[in-house]
């Protein structure tokens, strides 16, 4: 393989940057020029390639966002979408590409692959919800920005003795709540992947301020539902007096951005490079991951035996294999840990 | 003066705690004892004192919130509140006060006074909005966090070339929009103390994408509407297509926390300092301030000759002396900034 | 086991005041009583033991250091250490103890297990340099420290296009340096693990200017030599001309102190919460660890076929069985993305 | 003026990247062109220059360094060189220069503008010596970063009842040290501007142990001597056994850079834009200043009574008016905060 290209899909992580560092800087050390796809898939149907050398990724292993912009494109699920860009990697001398996103832009890589030119997916989300590696690009620094912000709100939490609804971000998974409830302190963190009882929040919160405490978090996963939904219905639940003025807010964008930490930093680099690797030999239609500390490829489409992520059932309809799970002891844990 | 006392009141600022241990270690430094009165003037008729050391406050000076905590209570401008609290300073054997919150606390200090017990004021809010002085005691750490997070979701922004409005905090000033906004390099700042023109702001944005720029940032201050407001009104005055899929979203609580700056932990030590040594001239009635990178005071009530922040007018109406007012000066520096 | 201690020993890293919060509120929960140990084993004998309750250790999920106190205490190896060590716990009541700390602190678990008071160790450094577990407590925040460091080094040898050799800690480990140097996207990582070339070192550096970089860095694990010595050789191997302006720096403290990350909270709060379940089940004599992001324990001392971490030659020789060993793809790693 | 150029000259400062953007922007703003020339003077005699749009300094409002390189370059303070730059001004169409340095990088403002090139000084060093202003671009971030730092060690100096001498720059200037000394909880500050008593030093640390502190931080400003030399100082005048196990460390060059503060940021935008109008307005010799947080411009050379920076006094001596100050209230506000 002579020459390769990178994109970005979906929703912008940390470490990204450094995911597209280290394929490109990996891929000029083996020999391979490398070509920077802009906007995602959007930009390779419309042909927004450049060329890409050492320097150009020089000094942006540290910063936030995608600077080859990213975007939702939904076209390329369609056969006319994916021949248009086929199109483009064939005028550009594309013999490869690496995707860094969410697994949405997974499929993308298969087709791509299963048309001649192989493709590997990089897990690049700060949700942590993508099957096949134990950790994704961007969710440490996810969950440290929503610690730092959770830390602030309980000096204001504890001066005022309120009562504070944080919502994290993590679609369907819960994996932010649980670790940066943990490292904050929370009080109580709420869970999609749980079942939760109001009455017994409640309680712990009035139970929490009667033993002197000066504070109550509650971490709240956006999987349940949202902090306004939840601020309300804890008032059902609740004596207002126990609440000691309740507040309700939402982390937001801001969970999305930032500098990434060392570790996505160096995660990022051991995944870029990976990929290059797996396309070196050739390989295309995989997904890398991290796995006990070290580097593995799984088959994006196939059998559950061949420890692919996804397989097809009759009608097209795609499963799952092995889904994503957030670690239950830890949830486990921080009961233990809030006791009061 | 052989024992003074000092109280946080109204929301919690970072370097409040900075400004406690200040007032502590210069009393007992002077030679004076120090008490502590938890949750504001609430705390102060419920009998709530605690003696302060040298080791009370130790290691508090870099922590957010105030250990002392703080609460609202109106019943203190009524004069039975007052006279409780006083019966309580009596009891303890407080002769002078130092109470560390907004301009609305400053009544209260001014009551105190003239009932023989001397206090002085110190400006402790993120909003900078009080009289008196050039800075409050939070606001640097609260435009600091702002702009943190205003680099967060910039990232974001530039990756999916989307247009981002940003409330801040601030009540009615413009203060931290301001200093926040030209920090983060936002594009547009819509603050209070101006006059804004949506159709404007909308042309802007097309011309910035148009010129190439990949993000816009609009930070708006709490004091001119809500972030959804101005979302919905911003998406009236433009097309969709100019907006590059329009966020909203509003910072919210994280900017009263955290670690107090460098420069918010200076002020507190100089302000608190500077309190007690009013105190220990046997002077009350008096709001610290800096002026010029110099320490100041002001008397809180009497007439503008005398340099007084607030005076009575007839009838008991409280009129504002030389209110506070944002620097014009950045909003039109910003202007020239954010050229494109 | 209804009343356990927990102390810390050696280096104090980030992270050990949340594993003491794990152990404290674990135990509680699990219905024990727990005393904390001031200044490690030295405090053991001394007798300097407090009771500790859930708010003991409110709040210091976050703050560096140790809130306990530690200290090196060599006398602990002998058998009259270890005996009025035994009188004291003895006499506090205490069945169980949890020591965090270095792996030269096992030894005295160890020895406490074998006289009757069954002893968990819990790997606490930051040079992540323990046998028995993929991560040490407080690695993760060296590592940020350092990158941050090294971050801020980078512009100013960008500004004046400078070489810099900075020394991080580690002791004999290269770890730090190989995360902080993949995460800082350092020019060289120099490691005790690893042999290196002087010459090649000069020679990258002289191209790397040619081919218009702006900055050098050279990342040298403590354990290799230190920075001022490595600098001396360096200028001998090179044309001054082409060490643009050299300057060594040493990291030195800073690197073990500070707010621990969000990754180090959580392991810290599972390895004191896994300790305490194992002393409840009566099990002693073991030091925690985690592996494959698991919670895992290894016998201290038996033989290799137990998986022990240490055994006993003739002699009386203590052999580390399966040393911590850095992980040298990280070095090859580098070498990639260290491309020019 | 129609066209301006831009250059950064001496040790680089966290915002002097704000400061070119402002330049640049607030130039465009009033339809003049912007050049900028790379490496200081050198670069402008050896023609490095290169034309600077609004992109061109997009994003780096947050960049620590300065992206044009800084250099130092004796060779300007002769004629020869600064006809050879004036060549250079000349071929490149430029009408007025703006100097973004230290106060050495002034004399060639001054030269420029006496050679009929108007030229402007911005003061920008951590180091905060520069006479014609309160605060330089840069000091605040400065004093973050060893405030930052401090705090980090004093984590460590508290779990081991350990005494830290903790070396901060500032050249001759003890702004830094006193900033960040108070900002940090520091025991003591030793500045250039006083004399210090050693023995007392060692007497307030024998007594500090003696009532219960855990730790003691000594900071000391790098124009009193180095941290090592303190060190051994202090040995000679205390027990050992009263020092705690004594540490010297020397900060180094973190302090230079780092992402800019906020106020650091917004005081580089200020000082830029009214530099920018200055030279519009066709004015040059002058160095901008911020006095009683209002921008200021002084000039260059001539009398004190002019308001000068420095005066020539016979025999071609460069005398400084009103030299530049550090605070010493804030030392004696140290005093009583230390108290213990």
């Amino acid at each position: 393989m002579k020459r390769i290209a990178v994109l970005t899909s979906g929703g912008d992580a940390p470490g990204m940057n450094a995911a597209i560092r280290a394929v490109v800087r990996q891929a000029i050390s083996e020999g391979m020029e490398v070509y920077g796809i802009q906007e995602g898939y959007a930009g390779m149907v419309a042909g927004k390639f450049i060329e890409l050398d050492v320097a150009s990724v020089g000094n942006i292993v540290g910063r936030g966002g995608t600077f080859l912009g990213s975007a939702r494109y939904p076209e390329f699920a369609q056969l006319e979408g994916q021949l248009k860009g086929i199109e483009q990697l064939k005028a550009h001398g594309i013999e490869g590409v690496v995707v860094i996103g969410g697994d949405g832009s997974y499929h993308g890589a298969m087709r791509l692959t299963e048309h001649g030119f192989p493709a590997v997916g990089v897990p690049g989300t700060i949700d942590n919800d993508i099957v096949g590696t134990d950790f994704t690009i961007g969710f440490d620094t996810a969950v440290t920005t929503a610690m730092d912000a959770i830390d602030k709100i309980r000096d204001t939490s504890a001066s005022h003795r309120r009562t504070f609804v944080i919502e994290v971000m993590g679609r369907n998974a819960g994996d932010i709540a649980l670790w940066a409830g943990i490292a904050s302190g929370a009080d109580s963190i709420v869970i999609p992947e749980e079942n939760f009882d109001m009455d017994a929040i409640a309680a712990t919160i009035r139970e929490s301020y009667e033993s002197g405490k000066k504070h109550n978090i509650i971490v709240l996963a956006e999987g349940v539902m949202s902090a306004d939904e939840f601020g309300e219905r804890l008032r059902e639940s609740a004596d207002e007096k126990d609440l000691r003025d309740l507040r309700v807010t939402e982390l937001g964008h801001i969970q999305r951005g930032g500098a990434p930490t060392a570790r996505d930093r160096v995660l990022a680099s051991r995944m870029g490079a990976h990929a290059v690797k797996l396309l070196k030999e050739g390989r295309g239609g995989l997904a890398v991951g991290i796995r006990d500390e070290k580097m593995v490829e799984s088959p994006i489409l196939g059998t559950a035996e061949e420890g692919a992520l996804f397989s097809l059932a009759a009608g097209g309809k795609i499963i799952v294999n092995n889904p994503h799970k957030a670690d239950l002891e830890l949830a486990d844990l921080n009961r233990h840990l809030a006791t009061f």
